[in-house]
């Protein structure tokens, strides 16, 4: 049952557990329209991806958003579980993420960080520790660590990745502008903030309302 | 007619443009077997995309890639056209940002950097001018530009897209984790590194291919 979810819900379901955790500060039932109006997916998709939950967490009024989340991180995986990640490449781009402070409370816990050059691991301040490229295989395989956020130069991209996959990583977060080509098993999320300029200019040209 | 295309189509269709850049430099043709593997999507998945652009650019061993990148940017916008982006936050992020070089021959321009801390806008080095936040409204107007990365604190996300708005910007790259509530015109396109994560976590957590 849960593998016929397809990938575009899923997507959504993990955007919508987010935007859950939000409003529940505030409210304790939300509309599939004010849901609509809050992502920007019709009403009509949203009740369709979470009737393929197949839980009833609707009221007269709307979803109720704690049962709601619990539904969603049944099958997208729950934030009590912690799944260990490394940052491989400590440029400007992985010096970001290094700081970023979204992590505490999620399921995904920063245990280390990579580069080849080690004035890099030697002088950037840290809550997790920093590795030269070097200690990769050992601190993979001993941390067991999961996930990588993959911020390295576009050139070493695909050697780098294929290094991680040989050392137990399943699944990449790629920051690079390069296109990964890995085995089937392995999961791959890309992130471009040229992607997503073209997306939005994508929607003017389609829909013709850009001057 | 344009309008018929969804937009899971036209944002498989932005990275599809991307590929067929990447390989043309090596290549002419190019099967759907083969964007299956390079992409991830099931060819039958990239075949109905494409044949929704009504354009017949495939041959016997697959579509000739020149000239479907052709008829993609037809849809999506061509990288002839300029497109003036500007950065909004000038912390780690918006200065990772302001030094990637990606930007050369595409469509998108960033011509101008915003931070509240005349510190920053005075000391970081930038291939474009850099603005206090005061000047948002003059710059955006005379410049023109379309188009704005967020790269501020979350608290302050929704009130700094609000003024992004009133000056003219009508499409946001959302970087921030707050869920921005703007007026449906205006598009807008998250990047979380956290929901890239949490989408892995689920295809292995729905896949049950995870130990």
């Amino acid at each position: 049952m849960k593998t016929d979810i397809p990938k575009p819900t899923l997507d959504r379901l993990v955007s919508l557990a987010r935007l859950l955790n939000q409003l529940e500060k505030d409210v304790s039932v939300v509309s599939s329209a004010e849901l609509e109006k809050l992502t920007g997916w019709s009403r009509d998709t949203i009740r369709r991806d979470i009737s393929l939950l197949g839980a009833n967490c609707s009221t007269a009024s709307g979803y109720k958003i704690s049962e709601l989340k619990t539904t969603i991180h049944k099958y997208i995986g729950s934030p009590d579980e912690t799944i260990k990640c490394c940052i491989v490449g400590l440029g400007r781009m992985g010096e970001a993420l290094m700081e970023y402070s979204g992590f505490a409370n999620t399921a995904f816990k920063l245990v280390a960080g990579f580069d080849s050059n080690v004035n890099r691991t030697e002088t950037l301040r840290s809550p997790f520790p920093l590795y030269t490229t070097t200690q990769m295989e050992s601190v993979i395989k001993n941390e067991r660590i999961e996930f990588a956020i993959l911020t390295v130069p576009e050139q070493s991209a695909q050697a780098v990745a294929e290094k991680l996959v040989e050392y137990g990583i399943t699944g990449i977060v790629n920051f690079t502008t390069a296109i990964l080509s890995l085995p089937e098993t392995i999961k791959i999320e890309n992130i471009s903030v040229l992607d997503a300029l073209q997306k939005l200019a994508a929607q003017y040209s389609v829909l013709g309302s850009k001057k």
